[in-house]
């Protein structure tokens, strides 16, 4: 064992579009749990367009990382020490609360226990058995209530929550509409199901691509990005629509300032629309649930899933600038392998 | 009974703000009654800002009024012929579909019978017995569904719907915030039972006004205006804010444009808000229970309201641009005497 943890902490909050000067690599010694705690290292670390959110001095939905903090993030991590009964070295569980490091000394009290699986990576707990896959659960069980038929626009479609959209609206019965920035992303959603794809960064007219799409309206707008995807879904939503904010990717690079364009009042209003504020953090009392029903998908072989995956403790800042520019490909994760 | 019937008829859709210039008033001789039809005169008619969607060639919730015809709009109006075994001269009744006119020949089938009441005036059936109470009724039982201690605030609140969404606010236990262009309708406002009041006329950061009034944050915001007000309100949403988006009138000068200025995905996202489109057609099935309600509070003493009255069918268009510009104070009717 090292006896180094190396971690990102932030160095300064972003001006516009965070860069890799905005985290500064630490070492430190690796700390002896206290009572009560484990030490573990981390097996693959998560980064998430919802990071965006905590590096600015916005309020946020959660409490921000502060300058000189470990860097916020999820992980798949093994227990290495344990001072407490439930956890021994050698158990593997996923958190939200892993930071940007090799190592973490974490209360034994919110981790989630993985009992690995045949034929299902540990990663998978940071995607379609994890977080986004949660979010695409609820955010379509609970606010979209699709119905058989109905028209699901997708944007960040070959993301990690945006993969799972698209498979569970097929799943459902519905229709599903991709929208991402490269044929290469589209022609991995139309293998997942989805029915057909609209690639943004091609089209002069996004408005009018997305009427193509979806020639009888968009019953389901599942938002990951805000900007000019959502000005162009908005322009074609249906009577009753439901519109999922659930992320805004693509402010990332413009976050402490106000987001400035075309308001929506009246079609919100002319159709009837409801558009709706999601995170999956609200319905943490029902994660089980979830958590069993893609647990059985997949067992079942219903779920494919592309996951890009960066190696080193180095490449973390890297990886989740990838993210904010559109150059992942799948869920985005980093394997962390450490002695 | 008169020979001739004046009415408005659109003689050109408005650009930006509307004036007197977009109606014309003609005469023509009054027809008689067919076959499952009545021939009613208007005692009240009603002007109303959804008027603004009508007239102009966007696509709107129900088809607008093309040029040469006579303009929508809802009336209380008394039979004078009847040729439908149901209705005989001299029975009452309310209806959407009148017109800006003195006759109309009516289908009996979609006529709203009045059985007139002490102490109730005919045009509280266009006001708080109306369309506009019914309005404020499913919205806040359907929409906000609020909770004893609630904040909400309501923008044009001294108009038709807002004077009795302060009402009801109050009767379901919550604080009621009113938004208004001067001191004399927030003090009508006061004397309803709203808790405070922001003349947005007057404040110089309204936003601020907002946060002094609302100092725990906005629970509920039955937006009637669109424009500043909303941004206003959208900055000091709370955790599961819920925003009905009821009326847009402060886009009545354009219409026809994009709505350019901030967008709050973001403060939706962060506060879980609902944002929603509320058109009390869509309640059609359920306006017996609406004007059960709504008669009783009446009938109980529970309800106040003001009611602008100005009068002859040569005040209608006047009359309708007085609401566009905030001139009117409390539910605009024009009192229509005819021989």
């Amino acid at each position: 064992m090292h006896e180094l943890n190396k971690s990102w902490v932030l160095a300064a909050f972003p001006q516009g579009m965070p860069s890799e000067e905005n985290w500064r690599l630490e070492e430190n010694p690796i700390q002896e749990p206290q009572d009560g705690q484990v030490l573990a290292k981390a097996i693959y670390l998560s980064v998430d367009p919802y990071m965006r959110g905590r590096i600015s001095p916005k309020a946020g939905y959660a409490a921000g990382v502060s300058v000189g903090e470990v860097m916020h993030g999820g992980a798949v991590a093994e227990v290495v020490d344990s001072k407490h009964t439930d956890w021994a070295p050698g158990d593997i569980f996923e958190t939200m609360g892993f930071g940007w490091q090799e190592y973490a000394l974490l209360d034994a009290s919110g981790l989630n226990r993985i009992e690995p699986q045949d034929g299902i990576p540990l990663h998978a707990y940071l995607s379609y058995l994890g977080m986004p896959g949660r979010t695409a659960y609820f955010a379509l069980e609970e606010v979209a209530k699709i119905q058989p038929g109905e028209t699901v626009v997708v944007s960040a479609a070959s993301g990690a929550v945006g993969q799972m959209v698209g498979q569970i609206v097929k799943l459902k019965g519905g229709r599903a509409i991709a929208v991402a920035s490269s044929e290469e992303k589209l022609n991995w959603c139309k293998q997942l199901g989805y029915d057909t794809g609209v690639n943004y960064r091609k089209e002069s007219d996004l408005t009018d691509a997305i009427k193509q799409a979806c020639p009888d309206g968009v019953d389901v707008f599942f938002d990951n990005t805000a900007g000019v995807i959502h000005d162009a879904v908005m322009r074609n939503l249906k009577q009753g629509a439901r519109v999922i904010v659930c992320g805004t990717i693509s402010l990332a690079d413009k976050f402490e300032e106000p987001d400035i364009g075309e308001r929506f009042l009246r079609q919100i209003l002319v159709t009837r629309a409801t558009v709706r504020g999601f995170l999956v953090f609200d319905y943490q009392h029902r994660y089980p649930e979830a958590n069993k029903q893609l647990i059985q998908w997949a067992q079942d072989g219903l779920i494919q899933f592309k996951t890009d995956i960066v190696q080193g403790i180095e490449s973390v800042p890297s990886a989740f600038l990838k993210l904010l520019h559109s150059q992942n490909f799948g869920k985005q994760v980093v394997e962390i392998v450490v002695n």
